[in-house]
């Protein structure tokens, strides 16, 4: 590069360089990424580029409207993370007084630590690794387990986990909260519909799993026995899945512990759902992370926002200040909760089609239906039609199956009976 | 059954027998499952359950708002079938002066026969039928396939593939259509995502196909020399796939013979989409079933309308409008054609992702953007940011994929450049 050229490129890049550093978002240039905190950037008319990582030295790429361009490099990125309470760490290593949960490392009082972890020892499971956030507080308290992706396409809950665990202060926490953002790693770039494509299996009917099992039967068995146990609350995220619409509902199971219960059902009520699923004792559907955990003494319910494979964001939001306020009541963070307990449904009805064909549904989600209501109708491949699906109960549809490719016996929807 | 009993049974059959043929849609009762058709019976105060068939006797179940039940007995399907110019008839058979479509056979002139088909001789593909509906005109004209579902989970298309199927009179028709409303039957109760599950190609890249080839490169070659290659016009619907919106556009390949071109862009024009696509002579995105169509002498195009794995009426609203407006302007169908012609862009900009991670779109369908524009992020499983994507052009959103989940190098979304 020539004389003049480089100085005015050097300028150029002083320029912008202080320009960046007068935005709102000083602290971490990367934060300008994050939707809320662009508009910083954006104000000083600089477009962000992508984050280059060179060891301890980060660079981001800057273009300003003018059309100008320029690199910021970010020296201090360690030190910076640690004002924030923020810190990366290794596996495996314990930085608080709380100990780590099982393959997950719990930074020092006050601080965040993200990063990922594996189940060490079981080649098929350290094919993967999972995204963990861990904040511990400053003061003593309960333990609390967010999870999510179980089912991998259900993103409302994926990124409503991450939000929340980028969001939430270490320094406002009383005790622990762990998050771990997918369960299903090994579905979520696949994109897999309800299955984990280890072994086509349904993830969240198989815990408690088996230490010598399929991969879905060991992941189940590790997660449970080493981390979710270890945990004194659990929250299971959900949403519809890639082919289902929901309208925002909560499960849970009692125990016949009312000291347990009625924690249980603090936490269910303090999401903000319209609707609640209590499962029968039985378990109709048995195996889910939720039930499994409940059983083995750990305070857990699972909560359902969004679906259609849509970030959309009512949902995330929805998820985000569903697990605040459990947490809020929890006594985990302070503040005031303000949901409205959600009516409980008598049963969880799930309609399956006695035919594969087309199938047309003529009831949205939130609707009531009487028991026998023609809720829709099935077709073959040239539009013939070869069934028609009635409502076997009276109630509200809490999830319907938006692909219209069913097989025989596929589900269609599900009925929550009143 | 005692008599009373029996007697008062009778009596209720009698009723809801009389209150069905009373119905508008008295000439066929299946046409009750049809929405439009079912208000008649609506009004009638009857629900239609499940169709019955015992060879040549179909028997429906019926019931009143009143709660009574019954059935409804339909002796005389066939003759009345045939009244209205509709036929199911055994594959292979001839039933006009047409001849059969490679597997497909059509019926007498002026009338209309649905069924299934298969390629006779390849154990892979006879493991599969394909729905088909085939309408004969009174009069001569050209022959016109209209395909859709050669991506499975793109329903609009498949839906409108029905509905015309089943509206087009075919006393209306000069010439003959074939419908072949599911090409990648493999996917379709599988819900496959871009590929056929047989060996996990994208079945629109394989064209023309290999007689020897894999199970999509065989498909491909029998479907190309049997059947697309015996018609004059083709029309290949689309959507975008599960994990896709889009705003709806066209495309086609000019042939360099100006007479088939000429046909090929009055077809595209009729669609009625704001955006057209003129691929490359050299074709960017190979093996295309409508490209490959076009080089083979056959005037064709393809039509994109919805996407997100859902039946929005719309969306299959504007496919059938637009098929029944190409029709029109090939003089299949009489009528005058009111559609404004598309917007054709410079290019088909495909953007994909450095990295793999979650991506936030910042753009929507059928937005204007400038190049360079920043118009989405990709953030690792715990939040960080790790890719900023900037527009490669200026010009239209085509298409976004809806999914966050994203591999290296997986799609984004595509811009067409003005």
């Amino acid at each position: 590069m020539g004389g003049e050229l480089r100085q005015r490129h050097l300028r150029t890049q002083r320029r912008l360089r202080a320009r960046a550093h007068r935005c709102r978002a000083r602290d971490d240039p990367r934060a300008g990424h994050d939707p809320v905190r662009h508009d910083a950037f954006a104000r000083a008319g600089l477009q962000l580029g992508p984050v280059s990582r060179f060891g301890q030295r980060e660079q981001i790429c800057l273009r300003a409207s003018s059309g100008q361009e320029g690199r910021l490099v970010h020296l201090h990125a360690q030190r910076r993370w640690r004002e924030r309470g923020e810190r990366r760490v290794a596996p495996a290593a314990s930085l608080s007084g709380v100990g780590p949960i099982g393959p997950i490392p719990i930074p020092r009082a006050g601080e965040r630590a993200t990063g990922t972890f594996t189940f060490a020892g079981d080649p098929g499971l350290e094919k993967y690794d999972w995204p963990y956030i861990a904040l511990a507080g400053q003061v003593a308290g309960p333990t609390v387990l967010i999870t999510a992706g179980i089912h991998a396409a259900e993103y409302t809950g994926i990124e409503a986990a991450i939000r929340l665990g980028r969001t939430i202060r270490p320094d406002s926490v009383r005790g622990t909260v762990v998050i771990i953002p997918v369960l299903n790693r090994p579905g979520f770039y696949e994109r897999s519909i309800y299955v984990n494509p280890e072994d086509g299996d349904n993830l969240n009917r198989l815990f408690p799993g088996k230490a010598d099992g399929s991969w879905g039967e060991r992941f189940a068995h590790r997660l449970l026995t080493e981390i979710v146990t270890r945990c004194d609350h659990a929250i299971d995220r959900h949403a519809g899945d890639l082919v289902e619409d929901l309208v925002p509902f909560v499960i849970y199971r009692e125990t016949g512990d009312p000291t347990r219960d009625a924690v249980i059902v603090r936490m269910a009520n303090a999401y903000g759902a319209a609707w609640a699923v209590k499962s029968a004792p039985t378990g109709e559907r048995p195996g889910s992370l939720y039930a499994v955990a409940t059983l083995a003494g750990v305070a857990a319910i699972l909560a359902e926002s969004g679906g259609r494979g849509l970030l959309i964001e009512e949902d995330v939001e929805r998820h985000v200040r569903g697990v605040t306020n459990i947490l809020k009541t929890l006594g985990v963070l302070s503040g005031r909760v303000d949901a409205k307990a959600p009516t409980i449904v008598k049963s969880f009805d799930w309609v399956r089609s006695p035919v594969a064909g087309m199938f047309h549904c003529r009831v949205r989600v939130g609707q009531s239906v009487k028991a026998r209501d023609l809720i829709g109708d099935v077709t073959d491949l040239v539009g013939e039609p070869i069934a028609a699906i009635t409502a076997p109960v009276s109630g509200v549809v809490l999830f319907t199956v938006t692909s219209p490719a069913i097989k025989k016996d596929g589900l269609l929807l599900a009925i929550g009976a009143l």
